[in-house]
């Protein structure tokens, strides 16, 4: 038996339950869990907001653990290693994207929280595919925000081969903004933030953007006409798209990683004219999320974290819900 | 004196006029026109759709003809060389674009016919920098219409590295998409023609597609669902983008070079899950237009043309209004 916090129903404060240990299938692993990360994403599937919730529902995929178990198949050498689960914990295994090192494009890849328990818990079983090794010597309490946050930032920049010498903006300066900050600054680019915050042009300046832009003002966009080589867009309402196509340069992207709901109104003469495109991609492979790591590592780049302990974690989604979080939470599950 | 094929004013039939033999500015060359192309954008110049023209207006951007004159700089070795001219008639030269040999992306590009005369006339002048060499041995009566329609469906090709194990589809087989298939075929590409017309289904097989897709039965393009790497659109009417979106395989693009007025109201989910980018380009380089020569050459692509004396450009026009150029029409200037 292991401890669980669980929603019974769309919405509801989450309850302590009792989970029974599972026989593991060959290929999996058991993680205990040490710290997990809160993203919005959990809360989005507490809420049933994407209609494919299933109750009772653990949430809860940005672990950080140690293996504590392995199936038939998995060498026992992982056995205690220090390991990250995202929002993906299982691929087809098979498919063109699993055959080419894409397995967080496979069709069939399965949702850590999707009809299956995560990581609000002291145990989460995951294919040993999903789960990645991290480097030693990184601060464990802290990490969990990389393995959804902050892959999702990272892994454009591999797909889109995002050039050290371009000019690069982070819309959005939050739980995922924040992480592409840092990461685009040890990449090696200009990187401006768009942000209408006066609290958060200072707090963007250091986490190493090097200007800022304020994107409630018309003008300042304007002034920004044939600028960036590269926008990544982490917000989830509907803005001026097509101001931001604007400031492109071009051949410019403006990538989501932000699924707002509203459809984009682009119009085709403007980046016609520039050439230019618009995509969006979900988290990152296994490979890329190792890559995140070490990247990471080399350059001391960490989530901002609030810590609660996890019996507080009601207090912490609470802390979520009311938009305080900064910029990323994460639950401790190591006194318990 | 020579003559051109002038409107006096918006929508108004051609017109013979005289034009006075201009001195050469240095970097200009000009040249004897051959044969010229009839595009859909000549039509709108003449009709002022985009607001920009001037009258009296001399369209004409699908040139061949020979270097008769060259102004100081140009190599005179030039002279009676049969060269090609597009909708690009000179370039900045110091800009980001030009520096990177992306001209056709450079802001200040002069456009052929845009306050300028272009090649319905006996003579046109462009900056040396925008005309590019017919290799040995091409029809010249031919290929006027490659200058613009094939460069703008050949150029996302090599600008978006489509591969030749890709699988590709073209929606439009007009003008440029019969000139799309032909190219994509000898790229290697497995290639299908979205088309809605029975009498084009059979020729889009002639032309280069492997299969054919009834773009105006939604259960065909279900039925499609994640199968190509890289659409071009090459029509310039409002259809179902998020449905084309979901026959793109992971990764795939979804790439106009058809300008459609109306937004494109794309979902980002789909997009999301996939990876998936959309993205628009103009016309190409002279470097790319040249290798796009070259390749045209190798594999004998050509346009599909119904040729026209230029005195009969009127009626060539209207054959165009109608709707019946069966692919592209050409202008002989040949014979007078």
């Amino acid at each position: 038996m292991y401890k669980a916090y669980a929603a019974m129903s769309a919405g509801a404060k989450l309850e302590q339950v009792d989970r029974e240990q599972v026989n593991l299938d060959p290929g999996q692993v058991e993680i205990d869990v040490s710290y997990c990360g809160i993203c919005h994403s959990d809360l989005s599937m507490i809420d049933n907001e994407w209609g494919m919730s299933v109750y009772p529902l653990v949430a809860g995929h940005e672990v950080i653990g140690r293996v504590s178990r392995v199936g038939e198949g998995v060498g026992s050498a992982l056995i205690d290693k220090a390991v990250g689960l995202g929002w993906q914990s299982g691929y087809c295994g098979s498919c063109k994207s699993c055959h080419t090192a894409d397995e967080n494009l496979c069709a069939s890849a399965q949702g850590t929280i999707v009809g299956r328990d995560g990581g609000f818990a002291d145990k989460v079983v995951a294919d040993v595919s999903s789960v990645v090794e991290i480097p030693e010597g990184m601060d464990l309490a802290k990490i969990g925000p990389l393995l959804c946050g902050g892959i999702t930032v990272y892994n454009p920049l591999v797909q889109f081969d995002v050039k050290p010498t371009g000019r690069v903006a982070v819309i959005g300066i939050g739980g995922l903004g924040h992480l592409g900050l840092q990461f685009l600054n040890a990449w090696g680019c200009h990187v401006t933030a768009f942000t209408s915050s006066d609290s958060k042009r200072d707090e963007a300046l250091k986490l190493g953007a090097h200007d800022t832009l304020n994107s409630s003002d018309p003008e300042a966009l304007e002034g920004a006409a044939g600028r960036f080589d590269f926008i990544i867009s982490t917000v989830n309402v509907k803005l001026d798209w097509n101001a931001y196509i604007g400031t492109l340069a071009p051949k410019g992207r403006l990538h989501f990683v932000g699924a707002t709901t509203e459809p984009l109104d682009l119009a085709v003469f403007p980046l016609l004219l520039g050439q230019k495109s618009v995509s969006a991609s979900p988290v990152g492979s296994p490979s890329t999320i190792r890559q995140m790591l070490e990247f990471a590592k080399l350059h001391d780049i960490a989530p901002q974290v609030e810590m609660f302990d996890i019996d507080d974690i009601n207090k912490a989604m609470q802390h979520l819900k009311d938009g305080k979080a900064r910029y990323r939470i994460v639950l401790d599950n190591t006194s318990s």
